[in-house]
C-alpha cells in the first residue's frame, strides 16, 4: 500500500503506520520515504536533550502549547528518542501525559521510539522518522533525548538548533556530564525555574559557559553566543523567551549560511553511514558461505589480528574477480 | 621502530608508547598491534560502569590491591575510558589518584583515554589498547567508563565479565538509567555502603533486578544470576567479596561455554566494523573526484533520499567495472 497520498493529503493515521514502517526498517516504509524525500527540507529540527529529572518533556509540551497559541502557527512534530530499557517505562509515561496536554490540537503530532536496537539503528530511524515528518508538512520537529550518552548527544546534536535543559538540584553527579553536552548546546535551560537553588544552576552553568568559548566557537564555526534562559513548565516562566530564543537561532542559521554547513554535516555522516553498511552488506553477500566465519574463527584462533584479517578477506575478493 | 620486543620484555616504557599509536591510530601501532595479536587472548577484561559520583575510580583501586595482595597475584592493568569533555578534568584527576594509591607496584599499569573523537573511534582504539595490555601479559584489564550512555556501555559491554556501580543518594534522576545499565550487569555492586541509605538502594536494584529475569536471562542465554554485593572502598568492606565475585565468573564463563560466545560476539562486532570502513575508504579513494560530493549536493537539494543516492553510487561503480 503506497502511504505517500495520504500522508501528503494530512492523514495521521497513514503518517503513524509509516513512521512503524520506518522504525521497523521495512522495504516499504523506505520506498515511500524516498517518494516523500523531494518534499521534504522546510523543517526546523529542533534537539532537546538533557539528563532524566530535568523537566524535558513538560517543557516541550508547554513551549509547543505557546507556539501554538500565535499567530498563523506552525504544525509542529515532537519525536521523543528514549533509548533506555522498556523497564524504565519513561516513554510510555511521557506519552499518557502529552496525549492530556496536547491532545485535541489536530497541528500537533507526538510519536515515542523506545528502540532496544543497536544505537546506529536508532539514529537512522529516527534520521528517517524526522524526514518523513518534515516531507508531511510540519513546520518545527521537536527531537527529545535523553542526553546523557554520547550517542544519544549526537541524536540531538543532528538537528538544527540544540537547546540542553538542566534543572536545580541534579547532584555533583550529573556534573561531569554537562560540559560535554553543554558544547553541542545552541540554547541553554535552566527548568524548573520555580525549585530553590535555580539561580545557583544558572551560575554554575554561566560559569562553564565562560570557560570554554573557544571550544564552542571552533565547534561551531560561527559567532552564536548560547542565550541561557530560566524556565518553568508549570508557571510558564521563560516560556515566550524560549520560544523566541528557536525563533532567532533559526533566522541566524539562514543568515549566516550556518543552516547549509549543518546540513551538510548531516547528510554527509547519514550518506556515509549507509554506504559503508550497504558496501558490507553487499561484499558480505558476494562470498562463498562459511568465509566470514572462518575469518572469525582465526581471530579467535588469535592466528591474526582483526585489521589484517580484514585486509585478507578485501584483498581475497579482488583476486577471485 | 619495532615496539614488539620491548613491550614483550615488560618494558613498561615502550608499552606506553605503543599504547599512544594506537589510541592515535597509526599504522606503526596497528603493524606492531598485529604482531603482538597471537600473545593475546589470556586477560580477563573486566568492564566497570557506573554513573559519575558512584565511586568507580576509587573502588577499582581498592580492588586492585586487594588482588595484588593475593598469593601469586596477576598483572593488573585499568584502562580508564573517559569519552567526556576535557572540561570535566574526571580522567586527569582520577589519574592523580590512582598514581597516589598504586604508584610503586611495578605490576599495576594504568592509563586514561580522553577522546574527543568519535564513538566509533573510542570503541575501536579501546579494543586495541586491550588487546595491546592482553598481550603485554596483563592476566586483568579492567575497563571503566563511565556508564551512562549506551555508547559507554557498549565499551563495558565488550568486556567478559561486566561490574555495573551504583552509590546510595544519586538521585532519581539517574533511576531512569538504571534499569539498561542493568541489562548488562553480570555482577551489580552497592558502593560507599558507609554512607546512609546504601541499604534502600540495595532493596531497591534487587527488586528491579527481580522485575527483569526473563529479559535478562534471554540476553544472557545462560543461568548466571548477577550477584548484589555492598561495597566500601574507603573501609574495605566487600572487596575481598567483589573480588572472589569476578574470579567466580570468569570460572563461570569458562565451564559454561559462555567465554566463547562473548569472545565471538565480540571479534564479530569488531571484524564487522572494520569491514565497513575499510570497504567504503576503498570506494570512495576508487571513485573519479567528486562524485561524493555530487552525491550529497543530490540529497541536499531533496532530489533523492539518501538510501537511494547509496544505491546510485554503488550502482555506477559496478557498470563502471
Amino acid at each position: 500500500m503506497n502511504l505517500v497520498p495520504p500522508v501528503l493529503a494530512g492523514d495521521r493515521l497513514a503518517l503513524a503506520r509509516l513512521l512503524s514502517l520506518l522504525e521497523n526498517e521495512t522495504p516499504e516504509g523506505l520506498q515511500d520515504l524516498s517518494a516523500l524525500y523531494p518534499r521534504s527540507g522546510q523543517a526546523h529540527r529542533v534537539g532537546i536533550t538533557g539528563a532524566p529529572g530535568t523537566g524535558k518533556s513538560a517543557l516541550v509540551n508547554r513551549l509547543v502549547q505557546e507556539l501554538r497559541a500565535r499567530a498563523d502557527p506552525p504544525q509542529i512534530a515532537i519525536l521523543a528518542v528514549d533509548p533506555s530499557s522498556p523497564f524504565s517505562g519513561g516513554a510510555i509515561l511521557g506519552d499518557r501525559i502529552r496525549m492530556r496536554d496536547l491532545s485535541g490540537d489536530p497541528g500537533v503530532f507526538i510519536r515515542s521510539m523506545a528502540n532496544r536496537g543497536s544505537l546506529g539503528g536508532l539514529a537512522r530511524t529516527s534520521s528517517d522518522l524526522a524526514a518523513a515528518l518534515d516531507a508531511a508538512g510540519f513546520g518545527i520537529i521537536f527531537i527529545e533525548t535523553v542526553g546523557s550518552g554520547q550517542a544519544e548527544v549526537d541524536i540531538a546534536g543532528a538537528a538544527h538548533t540544540v537547546v540542553v535543559v538542566d534543572a536545580p538540584g541534579m547532584g555533583d553527579a550529573i556534573q561531569a556530564l554537562k560540559a560535554g553536552i553543554l558544547e553541542i548546546a545552541d540554547i541553554v535551560v535552566v527548568n524548573k525555574s520555580d525549585l530553590p537553588g535555580a539561580k545557583t544552576t544558572l551560575t554554575a552553568l554561566r560559569a562553564t559557559l565562560e570557560l570554554a568559548p573557544a571550544v564552542r566557537d571552533k565547534d561551531k564555526g560561527s559567532d552564536w553566543t548560547a542565550p541561557l534562559l530560566l524556565t518553568s513548565a508549570t508557571s510558564g516562566e521563560g516560556i515566550p523567551e524560549l520560544a523566541e530564543a528557536i525563533g532567532g537561532h533559526r533566522r541566524f542559521l539562514e543568515q549566516s549560511g550556518e543552516w547549509e554547513v549543518r546540513e551538510r554535516a548531516r547528510v554527509d555522516q547519514e550518506v556515509g553511514r549507509l554506504l559503508r553498511e550497504r558496501l558490507a552488506e553487499r561484499f558480505l553477500k558476494a562470498q562463498p558461505d562459511g568465509l566470514y566465519e572462518a575469518a572469525l574463527q582465526k581471530v579467535l584462533a588469535r592466528e591474526a589480528a582483526p585489521g589484517v584479517i580484514v585486509e585478507q578477506l578485501i584483498e581475497g575478493a579482488d583476486a577471485a574477480n
